[in-house]
């Protein structure tokens, strides 16, 4: 039983009391009397916030990218995402062999998951490839497998063009899944870059230079219009980066198609600047770090209501041992950075402490629209009777500095080093247990669960 | 000498005579003396506006297009665009034999020209293929030959990916040439055409439905944004149909990135009803014409200076022999209609009597500014001295209804028969002669010259 | 009973049969016997669409403007309306003596309505000035006589100022009223006007010259930002009649601020082109009509879902011995025109039937959304079960010429004289009674009702 | 003579020296030879950037607002503003006594500066009232004396009505002045604050909650709408702190009218959460601070080109005797604070040293735009031969703290106080004097100069 905090929903606040059973929320009220219930372990939640347990659905645990494989598994990945107050991840299959199965790569990660989750998860399909076998398959992932949602890339080894990608767009939006795609020009990238590399440009802050903005708006583009065109399939993008590709979804909302948007807070707080430090190859991801002229651009989207989510890619590598060795040559650095602890914290002190985003907007953004946007709500993204008891506390009166040294991930750095940080989260529950209180870990490996997704619903409403 | 008129140029107006000298303007001047000028001829322009020719860079006269020929050559072509008030026209070259160079292509099409057109004439440089042959070809095709702008295609037979699109848009720019493109995704056209087929939806309607206006707008969007990537390079949009692509084209100039666009009096004037008339295969061409929404978003663009040029991309087929026999089926019909004798009436009468436009604009849309952005300002596309005396008078107090049977292309129709006209054009002067009166052709073939077109001018300031 | 036709509301079409029963609609079904019902008449609606009897919430009649009484009467005034398928009005009250309350002129409009109304009907309070009495009067004018609407104007004699309409927002938004506005800046068109009076410019094209779009877009503007100031108090701004105000209330409806924008057939279809004819004073009225590039404007916008309504704002006075009069001097000429006969039939032919808006649109632009905001929905406004039985008839295939001669109000002219038109208005009931059919009038004189509206629906969702 | 330098136009940069002979530029070069400049003293500028002189164009120095009096005087105003890069400042004349004339307030104030001022000076003319008097002064002002731009109030005890503001438009714009103006709505601000102290709420926080942005963003709609219908006066907005303003000055500049804006460093880089700090009246200005989300706006706005400079809206309180003291009473709190010293290394280091905006932008925005706004370029506001040696010597690669305790003026805090700051003010030059060095003040009262300025140069074209 929680007593005395202050609810938060993308729909509102209430000071009410709330009661879990069995790992559900049982009751909420404006009084719900401790006598009643003598077994229940009573949080005293005065002075502090109670929000739907963060979900991040954007992450990459386990992942292998060729040269190298990253340094979170599920385990202390999920475990960094739970101390961070985030309860759900889905995570991203990965590529596989060459040629194989959709089907195939569930059983891999199922595996990869199965004893070691710490929060409840599931996993975006990755198409590696387009022919009969795969567009067949898709129908059976999503109602057999509970995976309503596939990811295309545009560039990397396994990228898709035009024809492909209008295939998947059409036979996922038939099967009621959605389509989620990292978008960036390939050709332009690869035309950029070996100029660069010509030119002996391989240092850190070259790695931006490879792949300007407009690679990722380009690509935005392209996928909005092809989504269009295929019957208006449901779209979303991931880890927007840019002003440009914020302005032509703009222009696709404004034509009621049915496009969404996610950010992390990487491109919210960070910014190119950081390419000229010496440990510069800790930021190395795509797309880049920005200018910060778009990062300030994202705010406004965000402030405005023109972003969905805020997710985090988080893609671990560790500093000493896989990034700083390739500082001479950005084309040989893994790309990606850890994130998952952080996103609740950071966003909550940029956002709502800054007076960004309201409290609300924050919920919406964490936890209710990657729900509703993914199959989960509303047994995940709400403070409602019959949810799970996922929860998260805040206090939003304590301050602290973000230090790598107090998370829990298996990395050996974190991006935000020294941010000092407005409010602080002080206890997380999954299904009704404490799994992280004061910044300790009190979970254990494997109480995760798979989460069976349900289909895309097309007349979804986002906050 | 012409006296009495109203000259209207770009950047205003005013009541002056005019005395040419040698095919050239010698003189301006509030009042110029006849009897000081006895052998010259004088033209009384009382209540007449007098305007530079008008030009035209968007034709495809003597085309093949593989399922079929154009029914007008260069003769045929030029004739109708000198009585349509059109002194100049940049032709395309076509593609030519598989793998063949840019400068067979230009020997091939200044023969077709040559002995045949009475009106001045250029050519655009069309990109078949890129290799390295082609791009060392390129900064001769500018210096030594004049061709100072190329097209690419982004669908068709000889459709360009992103890695040469890229090439291409680098080196073009790298020589002072402007690249054009026809910007329609090609792949997505590809599997809504094959469906249609299938389901034996080939009557003239289905046309529209198998390229909607996403398949432009993607590939505008593409080309924005490989353009900022290639170096910035110069680009320009031709036939823009559409309100989607606009906006994406706003955003860029916005970040004042160099893209122009042009437009035709089609995608102004007629909407898709028309393909529900029998004649419907008149109307076939591509991009195709688009709902009325779509013209009136042209129209607002056109008004607040968002567009650049008008032209025609005139492309005949005889409807009764080429074009009627396939109303069963759209795939199988010559894409393409006249234009080119109704491109400066039309928009006249649109623009500016409806009060759209201004005088000025008129000029700038139909002479001026094509003259800047393809290397013939200012010996053409101005009222100025030492510059050609292309010019034509407009008589904006008469009107006439537009027919067919009075135009003087080889064509069997016109696709604005029995449009209202306000404003009608009385003369026509290529060079100082006379080549056009009160509908009467009065020139010959042969009688126009090759233009060696300057290289692209990257800092020109429309108007 | 309404057999065969295709029924078009605001959210679809379906080819069903209706059946009415005492002025209501009893049931909609794909197939209702007729023989069940053997004391109905049958209506065959064969190839034609049935849709909700339009409602014009913008008409002036009886009113007296100081220098002129309108010559359509509540009589042929609504003679007119239910002739042009319009079978609701919602009138303005009029200024009335100096210091008159409100419910002092709703029993002279009541009086000038009964007796006469052939449409159903109510009224727009309209504000003369504020003190506490009005205050205090409107919260029972709402509730009690069923006017939840009042009208401000920001010029003309009665003008409010800003702190009166801060006020009125306040109260209005506190007693469940809308707030509609004529908006044009008083101080800047008087400024104007004396100028052009001094230098003797008084003929009719003076009259747009003395209250540029400028004017209008300002007060927009005000009202929005009072509205907002006030409580985010709900606002409807009639007549719009060009692009920049448009744009402010976009910005507006970004923010999710509760506005709504009217505008008229006359701002689409003509422009100021007219005020250089010999009958120009026939299009004095205010706002004047703008250049084309307005028009074009308020279609995209009308395209794009930014306006809600299309009203008329009907009010005529006799050509021939009230303007024509005035032809020399704009000022004393009486401002306003007739329209109620011609919205729809107009709106069909250019929206529709031109492919810039579908059936659906039309619906919700000319019946449902006015509907909605004015407190008359779901009685008005729909085709379900329950609902007045206010129907019009549509043939799309017949077209027809638009003459004053076939009208039905009491005016000499019409301002679309001459317009061709696609489709045709066949027949209009009012709660079942045929009203009108082929063009005659089939009502009398008193058959109208005077609707008790609903307060203002802070949480109308329109079409 | 400076030598080895980076010199910062708003143009572009170079590495150049500098040769001063008399207080002016005496020439630039790639190299100049000391030795050839015997008597020469050498500035050694080597790793620094070399800039045009600070101009901050809006200032109130020695001001009585009625319930106190500004703590800054033009000596100690002028002495904070050469210390902190600013040499040469506009300032506002303010009201005098009712009904003064233009000319009495220019004496008193030339009175307040001769002797006092540290840089150099002019004065804007700010209109109190409008009648025959004022306006036919404004000619000889501008002319004779000087001063070429007006300030108009919309809110305080002069606030002016839409007739008087058309009037000072249309005559300021006749005479070759730019009016400027405080854009607030007076009537929504007195009765938001009326409802407010009724209700007790007079804490610091209620100073923004009283007149909210929209107060601000109608003001700056009127003003361009009326200036629009004054002859397309030119119209600048001063202190903007919000981004619906922003926007409606977009439309404006979309349709090329000539509006300019100002921001100042409170705008962008403080928000409206100091207001629940205790030493909350420091911060009570007007308008006042914003939410973040506005401050995010405008950075984009300033990052994308559409604000032309930046200012201070210097008027300081002191704390301790003034503000604080006022605690509890927001309506009775002096409006404004400091900050001339604190405008180029706040915007220098959140701006570019962020990589928000370009250096040659950083000097547009704090030097040449206003200088070419206010008729005192290229005297002022560049680096070129024959221009005054105003200049400021800039270390990028220093840090500091702003602190209050090393700032030069007359007040007992800086808004800014703690501010870590990147790039550091090394030295400023007046004239070719060195007035400020290391932080140390080097100049003398009464070596400012009273410029007279030029009319307004109604085609300025700015960076």
């Amino acid at each position: 039983m929680i007593k005395h905090g202050t609810l938060v929903r993308a729909s509102g606040q209430s000071h009410q009391d709330m009661l879990i059973i069995d790992g559900k929320i049982a009751a909420i009220a404006d009084h719900i009397d401790a006598a009643a219930h003598p077994q229940a372990t009573v949080i005293d939640a005065s002075g502090q916030l109670v929000l739907p347990g963060g979900i991040d659905v954007h992450t990459h645990f386990n992942i292998d990218v060729g040269i190298a494989r990253s340094c979170d598994d599920f385990f202390t990945g999920t475990r960094s995402a739970v101390c961070g107050g985030t309860t759900t991840i889905v995570d991203h299959m990965g590529f596989g062999p060459k040629g194989c199965s959709l089907h195939h790569q569930l059983e891999v990660y199922k595996a990869h998951a199965k004893d070691n989750a710490v929060a409840d998860y599931s996993f975006h399909g990755v198409i590696q490839h387009i022919n009969d076998d795969i567009l067949d398959e898709m129908a059976a992932m999503v109602t057999e497998e509970g995976i309503s949602s596939f990811k295309l890339y545009l560039t990397y080894g396994y990228k898709l063009g035009d024809e492909d990608v209008f295939k998947a767009l059409e036979r996922l939006n038939q099967v009621g899944a959605l389509t989620t795609v990292h978008p960036e020009n390939d050709a332009a990238i690869a035309a950029r870059r070996s100029k660069l590399v010509e030119q002996g440009k391989t240092a850190p802050k070259y790695h931006g230079v490879s792949r300007p903005l407009e690679c990722e708006a380009e690509a935005i583009a392209r996928m909005i219009n092809l989504a269009k065109l295929a019957d208006n399939a449901p779209l979303y993008i991931v880890h927007l980066s840019n002003g440009l590709g914020l302005d032509y979804l703009n222009l696709a909302r404004g034509q009621q198609q049915p496009v969404w948007v996610e950010t992390c807070p990487q491109y919210l707080t960070l910014n190119e600047t950081v390419y000229t430090r010496e440990d510069a190859t800790k930021f190395i991801l795509s797309p880049p770090l920005r200018p910060q002229a778009e990062c300030d651009k994202l705010w406004v989207g965000l402030e405005q209501g023109q972003i969905d989510t805020v997710a985090t890619d988080h893609c671990s590598f560790l500093y000493q041992q896989q990034k700083q060795p390739q500082h001479a040559d950005f084309t040989r650095c893994p790309n990606g950075m850890p994130g998952v602890e952080a996103r609740i914290p950071v966003l909550f002190s940029e956002g709502v402490m800054q007076g960004r985003i309201t409290l609300e907007r924050f919920v919406a953004l964490t936890s209710t629209n990657p729900a509703k946007l993914f199959g989960l709500y509303p047994k995940k993204g709400c403070l409602a009777v019959g949810s799970d008891a996922d929860l998260i506390l805040i206090d939003p009166a304590a301050d602290s500095i973000h230090r790598h040294s107090e998370l829990h991930d298996a990395c050996d750095y974190s991006p935000y080093e020294g941010m000092k940080l407005k409010g602080k989260l002080t206890m997380t529950l999954l299904r009704g247990q404490i799994v992280a209180k004061d910044g300790q870990f009190l979970g254990h490996a494997g109480q995760g669960q798979f989460l069976h997704r349900q289909p895309f619903n097309p007349i979804v409403e986002l906050h």
